[in-house]
């Protein structure tokens, strides 16, 4: 309880510091929100009909309204380029608090911003409004960028120009399809889920990519729950309350304990009947949940859910899905058998989007699968004036492991003895697989065969490596699929980073700065593993002070803190900081509404 | 600005006070919210699937979630009945605040609440608490209702029975359907919107009902200025910005002031080349808006909304709806012609749900068309141990104008003449129209033809009817369709009446008691018309202090913040209650979000 209330209190202190915070917006906002009347409106906004005046700056079109198009548009410099942003979806969303909308922890409108208000030039970043002192950028001279809400349906690149189509229901009348010309083009128009081909996923799963999938995924959890209630067999009930969730990521993991907190926290008072029979199954392929993190994070969150109605499945795979069950494989013992379940949600990676997948396969120099192959400036292959960010993006030429062998080589011979051995190399790729998500397949493999693995790469026949042998074994981890991980941190410096380079501001490459990592992982906890200060110290500084050199893991309620405050403040509109500060208020005060619809 | 700031106070200590006053139960809900083990869930909640006792209690279910089934539900004595509450939506709603949602001054999921938490003993109102410890009646000894998510799909009023099916996306299962046996039987169901057989209204026209219906509005209206944003023939961008209401009822104009409020404080910065275009045509078939009403509402609404983009088109009535256009016909001069305009909301009054219907059709007693008859007591006439409440039932012997016919007679006499001119009976009927809604047929008629109409009545041929002639001309008035108008109040009211007639704490026959009535007219402006006094004194007292014995009727700033302190106190639950006052708190100083979803 004492936590408990110490939690509390911080949230109300900081509801109450923010307000004071936004005391000279909020000022503002009021004042000119001050009503119109018809006579004014019919004034002020005459709408302009003329035809366009031919404008002297190069036209720039970005398709999407995910992480990487906002900072790209919010970075901009806007008297340079003449910027139009398309997308289905009108709002930006912070992708990192979906889980928590689906039970209700955080209310879907409370994480959404519309994209016009933050195309506005006082929506810029605080880091952006310093550097546009300096250029000359402000408020007078700033041109407000265009907003189409469409979907992008073809990118012509021969004629430089891309074929739009209103898809939202209401669409006035038969000319729904347009085209849009570009000088620039900047592709951010994300990912779609990966499904590998697993038949029946397509049909039956659910997803957790959009809001639309939050809303659907708590009416579901609700349905569950009320038709159980009237379900009289006992097996029966017991099958309607089996939860699968697919993947032991991030997402994968945080809804699954997102769920088994409303369960416990909400549902339990209401539905005591059925409680006692609910199951969430969190089925991941590889051998911990959340790998990609630091090990105490793996196993701090598997010795969690033993207490929780979260029952972990590792190293097992989903061969097929159907309407009320699905069928999985253990990746040890190859045996098959069935969960049956009403609700799969399904949360194991993302692939290249139908608009995507047609660039690649008509541009030869793309020759990746599930994304668009760009250079260190963010330009497509192949293409020009065409450039991608985000997840639909991988910079090919970036974050080799290779570039990095000699120095990862040095850092890993902890003992100095000009060769690494299993365990150095173990603590090394375990230590920069944040950096460079490659080195999980060779992880997985040397889990799998052992030393024998690492051998193969030896001309001595012993495992161990040096340094020649050691960079043709990273060198195999480079040629796995993706460059860098298809995460908002990733997305966001992307996009800052294009508007930099277009701007002018830079002439260097990209390089991700990782910053670190972190996850809810339930019950008030969470886990942290802040890497911001390994990142900024050269490997050489690293070693002499071991100290900063390592991630920072935190695990708990502390770790619970550091992660809500940080990402309050990585939240980008005052009113999203407030109403997410408020909804936490509110679920620890009155619980999580059941309400179905 | 002086009164922005005032109600801006005012909301925020409010927030604060609710806050305060919330402590109480506020630390005893968090202290209940523990969560709970593994372990403790599956001893504290192991299912009993032993067969059901037998109950010695009579079995009582109610069909609805609405404000009568609420009511009902929350005051009946639990040791004498068994109840389950029946109805496909798991959660109660605020209807008054249903237009406010449409654009996002109020969230929907601040306006409901779960029914299993209204179902529980915390939950019982303030009175009934006290009523309760009279009779014995408290948390130890007290029963908790169940709760079925299911559609009644036909009464089986022969064999005392409910057939009920599950009609949500997961039934589990084909056995969808079943049956629940009755004692007693309350049918509080509500009613459907009446299109009065007007074309088109089903196909292509949209309600505000349900929260559903709120949700799809939001959408659309967000959908028409994005798509009309990419329009550029102006007269087709006009067309896509023209809306319209049909009805002006509260909901009617509430719903068109909200849209207009919308439209000016956020819409107009963010599409300001849509704005000047934008108009909302508010059509009623009446000569005023909120006819319902005292005078001084009307005129003083109509005024308001001359400075608005809500355009007022009376004494019109809608022929036919077309997916892109509506067909009016002016009362007036019988022409015809057509509004193209992409959105059409229809309120305009109520009629008997299919289920409802089917009963009236089969049991001879019901006469009526509209609504199921009930008596005095609320039980549907030719029926045992059926009871009706709310929007679905009417009570046909109460609230006959014909009861009152001596009372009204000598309070209209106003110059003591014995009898009553054109003047003196227009003034009676329209202070009565808010108590005998029924009246309302009369004034229309005495608009349209004038002392023509009266006349009609007196034996005399002059324009002056003596007592028993104004008899035979109110009895005119109680033979129009529905007794009490379908308000929450009525509904309220009835719920409470027979869970105490039930509980056999009265003998009495029901008695409708008009509080009054409010509207939001927009522009942060409310017109409030409190009978309350009126109501509690006697005719004859009301005479000699004629101050109290007119309606007081307030328009404006005061008159909003009365409309929101009397809302506030009537929502149901503590947390509709904070949620709304930082919903307002929100709006105010963030304005509403435009994202759509």
């Amino acid at each position: 309880m004492g936590f408990n209330t110490l939690r509390f209190s911080l949230i109300a202190v900081s509801v109450v510091s923010c307000l004071a915070f936004l005391r000279v917006p909020t000022a503002s906002s009021v004042v000119s929100r001050n009503r119109m009347s018809r006579v004014e409106m019919s004034t002020v906004a005459a709408p302009n009909f003329a035809p366009a005046q031919t404008s002297t700056r190069e036209k720039v079109v970005v398709l999407g309204t995910g992480w990487a198009s906002v900072k790209f548009a919010q970075n901009i410099d806007t008297r340079k380029y003449d910027v139009t942003v398309i997308s289905p979806r009108n709002f930006f969303l912070f992708t990192p608090f979906l889980p928590s909308t689906v039970v209700g922890t955080v209310e879907p409108r409370s994480i959404v911003e519309p994209i016009r208000s933050l195309l506005e030039y006082d929506s810029r970043p605080f880091t952006r409004k310093i550097k546009d002192r300096f250029t000359g950028l402000n408020k007078e001279n700033f041109k407000r960028s265009k907003f189409l809400e469409a979907a992008a349906m073809e990118i012509d690149y021969k004629n430089n120009k891309v074929v739009c189509a209103d898809i939202s229901d209401f669409v006035g009348g038969s000319d729904a399809s347009f085209e849009v010309e570009y000088d620039k083009l900047v592709v951010a128009v994300g990912a779609s889920s990966n499904t590998f081909g697993t038949p029946g996923v397509k049909e039956n799963a659910m997803f957790l990519k959009e809001i639309e999938d939050s809303l659907k995924l708590r009416n579901v959890l609700a349905d569950l729950f009320e038709t159980a209630h009237m379900e009289k067999d006992l097996d029966k009930k017991k099958d309607m309350l089996s939860i699968c969730v697919v993947g032991g990521g991030p997402t994968g993991v945080e809804s699954a304990v997102e769920m088994d907190d409303y369960i416990r926290d909400d549902l339990a008072s209401l539905y005591p009947e059925e409680i006692a029979l609910t199951k969430i199954n969190l089925i991941q392929s590889a051998g911990d949940i959340l790998n990609t993190y630091d090990q105490k994070v793996s196993e701090y969150s598997t010795k969690l859910m033993k207490d929780s109605t979260v029952n972990v499945i590792t190293k097992t795979v989903v061969t097929e899905v159907k309407p009320d069950a699905i069928t999985v494989k253990s990746r040890e013992s190859g045996e098959s058998y069935q969960i049956k379940t009403p609700l799969v949600l399904w949360s194991t990676g993302v692939t290249a989007s139908p608009l995507v997948k047609a660039v690649m396969d008509s541009v030869p120099e793309q020759t990746k699968r599930n994304a668009l192959e760009t250079d260190r400036t963010m330009k497509v292959k192949g293409l020009d004036n065409v450039y991608s960010v985000g997840d639909c993006s991988t910079v090919v030429e970036e974050q080799l492991m290779m570039d990095s062998a000699e120095k990862l080589y040095k850092k890993a011979d902890l003992n100095n003895d000009g060769s690494l051995d299993f365990e150095e190399i173990r603590t090394l790729l375990e230590a920069s697989v944040a950096e460079f998500p490659q080195v999980e397949v060779l992880l997985e493999d040397m889990a799998r065969d052992g030393e024998e693995y690492v051998t193969k790469f030896s001309e001595s026949g012993v495992c161990e490596l040096n340094e020649q042998e050691f960079a043709k074994f990273i060198k195999s981890a480079d040629s796995s699929l993706r460059g860098l991980p298809p995460t908002a941190q990733v997305a966001g410096q992307q996009g800052t980073y294009l508007a930099g380079f277009l701007n002018g501001e830079t002439k260097k490459p990209f390089k991700y700065f990782h910053k670190g990592s972190m996850a809810y992982v339930g019950q008030g906890k969470a886990a942290a593993q802040v890497s911001i200060l390994a990142s900024m110290l050269p490997y050489s500084v690293q070693e002499v002070l071991p100290l900063f050199g390592n991630d920072i893991v935190l695990t708990g309620d502390l770790a619970e803190v550091v992660w809500k405050l940080l990402y309050v403040d990585m939240l980008i509109s005052p009113r999203n900081k407030v109403q997410v500060l408020f909804d936490w208020f509110k679920c620890e005060v009155f619980g999580r509404d059941t309400s179905r619809f």
